[in-house]
């Protein structure tokens, strides 16, 4: 079995909206506690006090925010978390697990909202200075599967066309395709299980590094 | 007398807190409504409904924000009201008047903060695309007059340290050295009356250019 080394480590869990990434960034969390390991769950947007408050301008289905707007709001979310949570767990030896990070940004805003993905990925580089993860999930999923999975309790992201989630899946892929050692693409249409199976071989490989 | 013209023109008004730039700017918009030009005064951060929520969040004295999340959550606010105000009413030949605009931040976030001033401009740009002012007024203030005026009310910002505010105020009298021909400075420890005669004239000419 695998010993807590403390060696700290920054994993990130991303995919579009229904493909269980939350599901399996949880049964990760529990896992390596399980193991010993100091590790602390976290979720964009939020996760801190101000970066909570971000989180409910941009999830309420009745502001309509300029895409601008949405995103330099994601940005401060990530600015905000990135200084007070994920920079000073990582510097004291806890495993870090983010539920989305700049990934979702690039995917979201650039991809699916078409604005330009050098000026997204420059954002995401202010916000989040040298903290980039060591490890990225993203859990693909065919379109239909996903949306039939989140029924009907969608927010304003989740609002939006098939077409724009299309434009996502394959922005998400295309950061895997470009960055193939960070991010590890899993087939989120398998069960729960088998989903799981896969992290944690990816997961343990990376432990054991 | 002046003939309303039509052309649209952007203005803002700049200064340190307690320089008095909010009066002169409701003075101004006073007087160019008596001469019968549409004329809109609005302020940073705010002035829409999701920008006043980041208003909320950024002078709220209670939270204590990463410094690139002020910036971020700055840049939003003013991407929100350039796309859903400033913008818009340009372009329908309004008269806009802005409390603040992007000085501000390179003032503030830049030189008081110390962040990377040439970050701070391209971040400027990012929010506001080509909308740019056609004037600035800044209200040059010594701050021990400027602080005297603020008296006891002072929000999350104002309660900085008197070398934060220095560095802001030659912040402010940098960015008007580099651009003269925009940004006019207006000595502002005068009365309120004698600052608002300067700053007519500024506008006088160029509203009859």
């Amino acid at each position: 079995m695998v010993k807590p080394s403390g060696k700290p480590l920054f994993i990130t869990f991303e995919g579009i909206d229904g493909c269980g990434k939350s599901t399996q960034a949880l049964m990760v969390f529990q896992y390596l506690s399980s193991l010993g390991y100091k590790v602390k769950l976290l979720r964009e947007p939020g996760s801190t006090h101000v970066a909570e408050k971000i989180r409910a301008i941009l999830l309420d289905k009745r502001n309509h925010i300029a895409d601008m707007t949405e995103l330099l709001l994601y940005e401060a979310s990530r600015a905000e978390l990135t200084a007070k949570e994920i920079a000073p767990l990582l510097a004291k030896g806890t495993i870090v697990l983010c539920d989305r990070f700049y990934d979702s940004t690039t995917a979201y805003q650039g991809f699916g909202r078409r604005l330009d993905t050098r000026m997204v990925r420059g954002l995401n580089k202010v916000a989040v200075g040298d903290i980039n993860p060591d490890l990225t999930f993203l859990y693909d999923i065919d379109l239909k599967t996903a949306l039939g999975r989140l029924g009907k309790s969608k927010d304003r992201l989740e609002s939006q066309s098939k077409a724009f989630f299309q434009r996502v899946r394959r922005g998400f892929l295309e950061i895997a395709r470009k960055d193939r050692r960070r991010v590890k693409v899993i087939d989120a249409a398998q069960s729960i299980e088998v989903v799981f199976e896969e992290t944690q071989k990816i997961l343990l490989k990376k432990l054991n590094k």
